[in-house]
């Protein structure tokens, strides 16, 4: 049966209804946003297609966050939202999906045509007759910007947003006119599926690269392979795994790409961090004649401020679009066809190099006294052998972004962070996305993580957060409890900006400080109803936590707040700050962040400067169709 | 003595120092926003200047908001957030200042020149090396937007954003790489200085003006002045009141321009709120054979959905910077001199015009039972009482917006609201802003409001706000009880999105629900330590709160929820709804919100459009100087 026979669809349905009868087909079911003067006729239509959800958020820029969540597991992430004041507080949430490649569709209710074009002043507008500079603004953090109009093509128009947004896995804006939402289209189209199916690669362009990196893997005999986040975004995450199992090379994942790789193999080698790789990576990465970075997203953190310097010969960076093969780019070159036709052409027994183990990440066991206060640096490598299989593990950014660089993901589990944009806050509104997307691969038996199949049934929801950077998203906890989600959600209150604080300490710098909140006392103020919250703070508290069965199963919301010391951060942000101290030496009135620019990366034959990225992907881009 | 010497400043300081010297000679002493990463050098030299403080806010929207509502007393605010990350979180508020012509001065920490020039991936970027892209969007809402170069006389550049935000009042946005923070400056010129004089009009223009409306002034029979909101944002107030003494017409406020001018005085008729005026109002305003609007910011508030209609032959609106005449519109004319020069030459002898006491507000008295349940009805019309003079009245779009329409203002009381840029959450931020604005000027006995003499010693600062509402920004409460502030903030509880429920009722509308909070309990949860609470759910209740003499008093924080039913909205909104279903008759499918635009306005001879003046306006622009 046809889908708009299984469901029963008339002959001509409304543009609102074809659209969410669109996302319904790729299992796009909860809705993220805020009812606001603009769009409540189209939410109404929301209500009448089967099993989609609204999730109704406390904000907007927290709706942004949960959409870009949602969107890391499901492949694409809905957000509506209202002219003005809806759209611009959603502004940042927005342009983290685009920095981050994250396909997320941004759907605007507007005033109707007729006020556009009249000019009048309306609620909401700058008052002076300028409807489009919310268009205006959002052009620049979108792929595709477009307001629905009455014309017989504008189902064609929703088709074209939400395969850009999925594709490009970036932010596409859709104007809704209020007056719009109820255009009549015709329901037959929804019986010719979207056409999802991965780019092509011009064919010739395509060999001559995969050829090149073929030579180079047969010829290298110090080679390694770094794992980024691209290779999540851009569904590449079962190409990648048969690559490092063929070929058997050393694998590194980078801060961002934690949950890409199979972490449990005898080939993988750690976390890459750039020069704060521990010792053991950067023997392997910084004397390897040969380094392949799949799904490359250079990141300051993941690449600790552009020390991507490396003391080799030979370099290729699949970038999602692009390819970098030493000084040469090769423009409008899709990872995942690429991979492919790697894959098909690889004939393993040409490969000179030969395996040797590269040294596991050792996880400390000293056995400590269970009173003892708790240290960050212990907590991170407990926390490891609490993980499980399938967890989906959420850190802010901060010293939980930096800490969980220490832990070994357990196999299928994924990480999420947003350490390129760090938005302080991200973190919680993620945290709710994804735990409805979870509620429904679970609900469904579905286990394609954008396409990537799980081999796990159940999955948790594990977010670490720093007790400041809780405090800006907060309400959306109220939107968690209301789902009746559950989630872990780790509070590490160490009384304010701890990474602030460490990375520039300063006399009189209250403004480090925050107000201390109960923070466990939240969910009662929530009235939340089947919870559970625990105060840890010692090492036999949080022992007592992890090896407790029952804290184990994500049968109700948990909130545990993890008391540290203020100053006290993980090892990996005492050595980012160590090595700037040693390079920089300016004096004290600059006070300089250790995230600032060091003058000697152009010595790096393999730096790609992302403005040079940029200017070649403008010059060969080709519009989709 | 100079102000170098008063402040025993050396002949050189940083540009940082000398930009917080030039506050702080503003009496603006508070600033907004939150640390970053390419921030706290700067805010580092906000410490070493006396007397200023670091309001510390939960996030940067409601940093934006409380900047904005600080700004509203104070003639200034002023706002720092980092680049990207920070910038576009308080984009909304920016965006909020710039529709309702309030004076803000956004400083934006940014990376350091050396990095944008070499076009580096660095934390807080969109990755494609664009560093101007949030610059170019904070351009559509700042009046100037520049960045802080090493020059000899970026000095002047400082002097010119704070300059233009005052005078323009409208968003200024700075950008001071970190680098730059510390160039240094003569400290001498803090000795000259800013001139903040108001504009001067052209002479002749000014005089035609001047005669054309004094000649309507003389010759009408039924006039009528309203008064709106940008005779608060542009100085006029003492103008305005001179100008209804003296010619004694009658005069009415818009909704945001309520507390502009005194009610209590026998020429005052009300709120003009269009056709949803009180038939009193109407009787006199639409019948009126000359009208005068001073300080016009059009809204569709004020004006209801364009109902703005004058049935007269004559009608003269004062804009900020424009007027128009019937037809005949005078671009870059300045309110203030214009009002300066207005009441110059103005003969009252020559007025035709003879009192008649406009029909005053009635405000029942009926008695009640104590055991009655509250109706908003009812709350609004008893408030009136309880408000006292110089008390600051805050209310949120929403219901709050409506019913304080009904109130009458005591003398010197103002009222804040966000009614045309509508962002809901905005008051509680302006809370904030406010009540350390009202600090200031208790401390230091001065009680110029933005150049207004207040007469009243003490204010009180009371916020209305939805339960809805609330949620959206509910952390910046945390940062009002940080420091000690003592609002009234009233909670009006029923059960969501009031406004939403009633204009757009629809079956399945789960999305007008919002999870239930004990709003109460955050005063413990937040840590307050001096604080009162209170849930008013009878009559009974609440004659018991208004009537107490310590309640009145505002020397804790309070927190009162009152309880309503969630359909139960003020008589204006019943009104607005019951007009638009007359005038609108669509098809239900629509389910046109009343909010959306009729096809009559344009009989209005009176009627301006945005768009024409906007237009106006830029072709007559003279840069500042």
């Amino acid at each position: 049966m046809s889908y708009t026979e299984t469901n029963a669809l008339p002959p001509q349905i409304t543009i609102s209804e074809y659209l969410f009868h669109r996302l319904k087909q790729l299992h796009i079911e909860t809705i993220f946003g805020l009812s606001g003067e603009y769009n409540m006729p189209l939410i109404d239509k929301l209500y009448q297609v089967h099993n989609l959800r609204w999730a109704g958020n406390a904000n907007e820029l927290n709706a942004a966050y949960a959409a870009d969540g949602y969107a890391r597991l499901k492949g694409l992430g809905v957000l509506i939202t209202t002219f003005g004041v809806g759209e611009l507080s959603a502004l940042n949430g927005v342009a983290g999906s685009f920095a981050e490649h994250v396909g997320l569709l941004h759907i605007v209710g507007m005033p109707p045509t007729s006020a556009q074009t009249k000019q009048l002043l309306l609620h909401h507008t700058l008052g002076n007759g300028d409807y489009s500079v919310f268009h205006r603004i959002a052009s620049d953090i979108a792929v595709y910007n477009t307001v629905i109009d009455d014309t017989d093509l504008c189902f064609q128009e929703v088709d074209k947003c939400i395969t850009l947004a999925w594709m490009e896995q970036r932010p596409v804006y859709m104007g809704m006119p209020v007056n719009q939402v109820n255009l009549l289209v015709d329901s037959k189209f929804l019986d010719i599926p979207l056409d999802l199916d991965m780019f092509e690669n011009a064919t010739e362009v395509n060999s001559e690269i995969t050829n090149k990196i073929l030579q180079k893997i047969y010829k290298c005999k110090h080679p390694a392979i770094v794992v980024d986040a691209c290779t999540i975004r851009h569904e590449c995450i079962d190409e990648v795994e048969e690559f490092c199992r063929r070929t058997k090379f050393p694998v590194f994942v980078t801060p961002m790409g934690k949950g890409a790789i199979n972490e449990n193999t005898p080939h993988f080698g750690g976390v890459f961090m750039g020069s704060l790789s521990s010792p053991s990576v950067r023997e392997v990465v910084d004397f390897a004649d040969f380094i392949i970075v799949i799904g490359s997203m250079l990141s300051e953190f993941s690449t600790s401020t552009f020390h991507f310097v490396f003391k080799v010969k030979d370099s290729v960076l699949l970038f999602s679009d692009l390819v970098k093969i030493k000084n040469s780019v090769y423009a409008n070159i899709h990872i995942k066809p690429l991979m492919k036709s790697l894959l098909h052409s690889l004939d393993e027994s040409k490969i000179k190099y030969i395996f040797e183990e590269a040294p596991s990440m050792i996880l400390p066991k000293t056995k400590i006294p269970d009173d003892v206060l708790l240290r960050q640096e212990w907590v991170w490598n407990e926390i490891s052998h609490w993980f499980r299989e399938g967890d989906i593990i959420i850190t802010e950014i901060g010293t939980s972004a930096f800490g969980i660089n220490q832990t070994r993901f357990p196999n299928e589990a994924q990480g999420i962070s947003q350490s390129l944009w760090g938005s302080s806050g991200y973190s919680l509104g993620a945290c709710l996305g994804t735990s409805f997307a979870i509620q429904e691969f679970e609900r469904e038996h579905n286990h394609n993580f954008h396409r990537h199949t799980q081999n796990v049934e159940k999955h948790r929801v594990i977010l670490f957060v720093g007790d400041g950077a809780f405090q800006l998203t907060m309400q959306e906890l109220s939107t968690i409890i209301r789902w009746n989600l559950t989630p872990y959600i780790f509070v590490l209150n160490n009384e304010g900006y701890s990474v602030d604080r460490f990375l520039h300490p300063e006399a009189n710098a209250s403004y480090y400080d925050i107000q201390p909140w109960n923070y466990l006392d939240l969910m009662a103020t929530f009235n939340a109803k089947n919870y559970e919250t625990k105060k840890i703070v010692t090492v036999g508290d949080f022992r007592d936590m992890v090896q407790d069965p029952l804290f184990a199963i994500n049968d109700k919301i948990r909130m545990v707040e993890i008391l540290l010391p203020s100053t006290d951060v993980p090892q990996a942000l005492v050595d980012t700050w160590k090595l700037e101290k040693e390079k920089h030496k300016r004096p004290s009135e600059y006070s300089v962040s250790p995230y600032l620019d060091s003058d000697d990366h152009s010595q790096s034959s393999a730096f790609v400067s992302p403005a040079e990225i940029e200017t070649d992907r403008k010059r060969a881009r080709i519009n989709t169709p």
